[in-house]
């Protein structure tokens, strides 16, 4: 259980430390001005075709994908800390150096269960920057974190399968580029529990796919990164080979790209984290009021103190459950990735909070990052099953060592 | 302190419980519709305009307003219950009842030092509902909870006074309907700390004024109420009588404004967590996960107990206060008005939060109202001074008992 | 719900609060030397029997009985700031004013359930404060919380009941002084679920009684008061006329005993919380660390005025509460009760917990009230039932407006 | 960064995890039993003696000592598991295998900073767990946190220091076998701030010296460790050579002395935590309450889910501490230190906190060790300077960063 970085790491997390500062940083506000000035809430600003390019050119490309075949063949250790740093600037480092997700997932899992056609179909312009995909599983009428509960079906007939169903959550799909959905569904509603799904690859102008909105979260429509859009497929016909695997696969293959998003999710956080207490600290220490700076106050201290040892608990978690990944696979860290999933969150969140209080009104608005970063933050303790799910499930297992 | 409804709360309460229900719980979705169906943000939707018709038909007109020259003259005690309902629809119910902040703080202050002139010119049309105000207090570059940090200047020239200064959350300001700006600055920076103030009506077309933009409230604009404008006055000027009170009167008008204003925001904020309450409530009862509805889960079980005890306490409090500022007046009150300061927005901040949890993606969608209402409740833990200043403030206070 | 006092209230008030600084906080020393000195754990140091006297003399004498035949006549709303009063100083003035647990459940229960000869044989004694008793329903094997698990057995036996079982947790009954045991038992455990119990008293030195132990409670053992008994009763056999009520009444004697002897704790603990809060206050206003008063620190001021707020919204529920108890009854209070049993513990082992840390090393040892006061608190969230049981039961009462 | 077990922390691991088993968790009640049974409440109870002895004979002896010429010369990050184990019963663990406080900081000071005539006279017999000391620092009159305001004084007179003064809190030092007190006191109090203690050995029988009294925590006394006591040191005189360093050594030696002291308590505290989840699940899964185990309810679960990922969290940060200190030495591991003394305590606080609840009465009472390791570690949030003083300091390093 060796946290320290190797020579790899050490170059790459130097490398992309100054990448941040010299591309990333400086093109926040460029961003912003060109999102502000923009009439469609979907167009993509320029800015980040621009970023993708200087990443490309410094060697920062698909840093995140384990397998060497395809990119840069990290382990999940190695890619802790550059994905923590991606983390601290989450709209636009991670798609700058195509690593953002539902790419990220969804290129792991062609990668890994895709036929070589898929591979050459979408793989490859995906892990060209080329085109993006959103990940249809989420459903509006069923508790998501119980995934038996899916009701899209994907039905053979001759040579295609055909889906209806009703998918929302499906972040990117709004994305003008978004060129592939990966749905989940029921191809067999009475076979075993976790063997009545599968995956399919749908292009996107399929007929009968209706992209019906983009929802909010807490008032922001993720619209420059493709939203998170509801649609409806209605007799959507696509050729049997664009099914992922076997019928049957679906709920296994979803497993399998679940615990590399969330760990890729709580690495992110912990650079969030990061970022927001470095944003109190530097608010706190310009800041004066009733006669001296902020930063002299013992509630400010203590928020700062807080949030460092929070911060480096959380930290240390992940990257022991990094390890475990790596050496034990992703099976054998079940209970690690579903701790950092209950721990992260919510210390990220409770930092930001701090950080936008450090800010007053500023704070929760569009001048800082904050009030962004909580929203995406806050979101994250429901989205891939809510706390409560990971938590009874944690505690069953602990329990099991007392019941026999 | 007796918090029973006496006859005419009683009357009014029972009143405009069937006017939620009947009209403004059934406008909530037409709104939504009507704002997401105009092009411009700052648009006002129709169906408030219709609202207000109907409220003013029924009688439930300026309820808030204690003077009964003008308005209902209730007491504090007697609007608190009012007031909580109209929270519970926090972006109509106020509106529509003419009974929303800030031309509420607006019309008092109007009511209480405006000169005869005034009232006709700016009184009369607000509690007609025919214009609306805001409030130019707070400043960019300054740290506001401190009130004699103002940098705004209001220098006499002549028969004139000219404004110079950057304002910004002046709530209401982007509104088409808005004519009136009620600016604070300082007419003499040499004089006694709390004397160095002046208020100043500025009709909202007067020269020199340029509304920057819009303040966001992670992601809301709050558009089709008039948003929280950024403003610039650059020697602004209007004639002497303009002038609320005499000069140097500024500091001690904002703070008669400010008591009313802060139990008026936590009377409402009740209604928002008692909301919030009924969708988690009717939520956990449909929504089935793992075989039973959520409803029987022993987490969500302890959040709806803990909301309703946390809840019962805060509304005590507040009509404790409520009745204090009716018997002996708001400076009597101070202490209790910064404690349902501190309790209030914390308290239903947690109600909301655990709300959304219970509603997964939902909650911080705009599928319900739970995400507008968490922001805006969490933006009342820093509006009117951070928890923080009333904090240290109560506790001086507290501590005096002990030195002598 | 008028929380005013009223006159007699007032007056009360008055003269208990003169009898705590003339009496009872100056006899706190004498109490501590005296145990100190004494060597057997259970004797009762003397100065309690000469504060009884003086609280006799002062006319402040049984002031909890609500029934005017035997007491005061208080209703529960007079009886709340008197009873907060004593929980100022919890261990001598509740006993020196004869308004001690158990003995106050016990003499209510013997008022309104106990027969002629009851009253006269141990209500009287104990109304004069010459005996104390003991309230045996705990048992150690099962979780008392469900009363309907309750193990011991009473058994009619000819003109006589015989009983057998084990109790733990029997408050008082170690005291030299206690006269009397009263008992809950199953008479039949096959009748309705909340028929089978009975209630009955036995008189201490009645044969087959064995007290085994006395339980601690965070190190302390409540010595000079009684202690908190495990006791084992085997065939101890009393007269048939000895039982409470009729066989079957057990249960619904003791929901009886229960309302009010949850409330009088929670009146208890608004006191406990004041007192530590003056403690506090005390401290740092009088400690210097680095150079400044403890009291100038930001995160003493905030605990001081989170202090400040949670009690005086804890006090109010508490007040409402007495009041809704006083006009439609404990059943009508049932959840009102319910959210003070969960509220108030919790509230105030926090602010004692901040006190202790106010106080450093001084604040956990014997040399302030507080580490005693805050063992006591953080008990009542588990006695008389956990929170967690009155949450889950307070959520359902909760959820019902929604089922149909 | 590497925290896997090397060959002998491994194979110590094993042999004291048997130890724990085989003698430890069964001397538990002996030890009760023995302390209940004697009259004298400072005498050590004979089962200490015995698994001395043991521990002795399996080669468990000194671990805590990284220095090889005295003990086993483990690195923080070996001995940290170890320590851990020892915290899972640390009332008897640590003294059975000679490595409890405060003869662990004493010994290394000693071997440290000592003389060979105090190695051989002290040290030695120490190391053989022949004698105990105790460790006299704190005092009753001035905030001790600041280490500056110490008021004993060590005058030197011809061949001889005197000492006067109050201390308190001196652990141990009411113990039979307690030999040696270690002093801190001021030689020169017109020195520079650093430079004006010194420290002293001190036999315990030497005149001038009165043990007042021992010290309570929450009602316990921990009478059979030697307790800890308020001590008056009146013209207590002793030879020079007793001087451990040379005058004005006293601060950096505390100092040197207080990191492995923090460390040292926060792995404790860790295997307390798992102490205390291990009683709460075993708890949880045998008693049944409303028809079911409690573990099968929601809100414990929580409980054990949240425990676990916290103890986690802090177990790493522990361990990085450890390994800190081990490669850039105690100084270079500064915040981490404090980092852990702020996150440690309150983590295992709360987790014990937790499983009383799941006991309900017996939780808060002497048949399980969770009411006094409770007590022991609550105390742990204020002992060694409180919480908010590391808090301050630590959040005065983090803005050092954003200042220059």
């Amino acid at each position: 259980m060796d946290f320290s970085f190797d020579e790899r790491t050490a170059e790459l997390h130097e490398k992309l430390t100054d990448f941040m500062a010299e591309h990333i940083y400086p093109a926040e506000p460029v961003f912003d001005e060109q999102v502000a000035a923009q009439s469609d809430p979907w167009a993509r600003p320029p800015v980040i075709e621009h970023l993708k390019q200087k990443a490309r050119e410094a060697g920062l490309w698909n840093l995140f994908l384990p397998d060497p075949r395809f990119g840069g063949g990290l382990t999940n250790l190695q890619y802790a800390p550059l994905c923590e740093l991606l983390g601290r600037s989450p709209h636009l480092a991670p798609e700058a150096l195509n690593c953002a997700a539902p790419d990220t997932g969804n290129m792991e899992l062609l990668a890994d269960f895709g036929s070589t056609a898929q591979h050459e179909r979408w793989l490859k312009p995906l892990l060209d920057g080329e085109i993006r995909s959103a990940f249809c599983m989420t459903e509006p009428d069923v508790a998501s974190s119980d995934a038996t509960n899916i009701a899209t079906r994907i039905t053979r007939d001759g040579e295609d399968y055909v889906i209806n169903g009703r998918k929302w959550w499906s972040s990117g799909a709004m994305n003008p580029n978004c060129a592939l959905f990966i749905v989940m569904g029921k191809t067999d509603p009475d076979a075993d529990r976790h063997k009545q799904q599968s995956m399919i690859c749908v292009p996107r102008d399929t007929p009968g796919i209706t992209v019906k909105r983009g929802m909010h979260v807490f008032g922001y429509t993720d619209g420059s990164h493709g939203g998170h859009a509801e649609i409806v497929f209605e007799n959507v016909r696509v050729p049997a080979d664009h099914l992922i695997g076997a019928e049957g696969d679906g709920f296994a293959i979803a497993q399998a790209r679940l615990g590399p998003g969330r760990i890729h999710h709580c690495m992110r956080l912990i650079g969030k984290a990061e970022r927001a207490l470095e944003l109190m600290c530097r608010r706190v220490t310009e800041r004066v009021a009733f006669g001296k700076p902020l930063a002299d106050q013992g509630v400010v201290q203590d928020w700062i103190a807080e949030s460092r040892v929070r911060i480096e608990q959380a930290r240390l978690l992940v990257l022991k459950t990094a390890w475990l990944m790596d050496t034990v696979g992703n099976r054998g860290a079940h209970s690690e990735i579903q701790a950092i999933k209950i721990a992260v969150p919510s210390m990220t969140e409770w930092v930001i909070d701090k950080a936008i209080q450090a800010h007053g009104a500023a704070g929760v608005s569009q001048d800082t990052p904050l009030a962004f970063l909580w929203a995406s933050t806050r979101t994250l303790r429901l989205a891939d099953g809510p706390d409560e799910v990971h938590k009874a499930s944690l505690a069953r297992r602990e329990l099991r060592k007392y019941r026999d």
